[in-house]
């Protein structure tokens, strides 16, 4: 069975995707229907936490730069929904 | 929002869950029937190996121990299902 790579940078932004809808910010694509679901964006945004955290010093600087930018964004629109 | 944390080792098992589903050797739980998708066995056994990588030097030996033995035992299953 072949498996093809799966690209950290992509990961890390249908994490981030996970988020934004489950912040209600980002309609399913199929059903162009936005359904907020608290949960599934903490436990994504921890998700995305976890990973920045556990690769340390193993990414490139856009792979860096691109999921500390992500963290900052989302944790500023779940504050943001919070209040 | 409270965010709670995410484990490590327990996202490496939900991700080898969702290998095991997609290679229909783990029932739905809520549907108790094993469905076949193999684009889905493969995804999440790529973004293990994609974890294995972008991780190391960064785990404790138990979270070292645990990704590589699930690597291992699911790429065999894997295998075995291909042949």
């Amino acid at each position: 069975m072949k498996v093809s790579d799966v690209d950290f940078s992509q990961y890390v932004v249908s994490l981030a995707r996970g988020v934004l809808a489950g912040l209600g910010e980002l309609p399913d694509p199929e059903t162009n229907q936005s359904v907020k679901n608290l949960i599934l964006a903490q436990h994504s945004f921890a998700v995305l936490k976890m990973l920045a955290h556990k690769t340390e010093g193993n990414l490139t600087s856009d792979e860096h730069h691109l999921i500390q930018t992500l963290i900052q964004d989302l944790e500023q629109r779940m504050n943001t929904q919070s209040k």
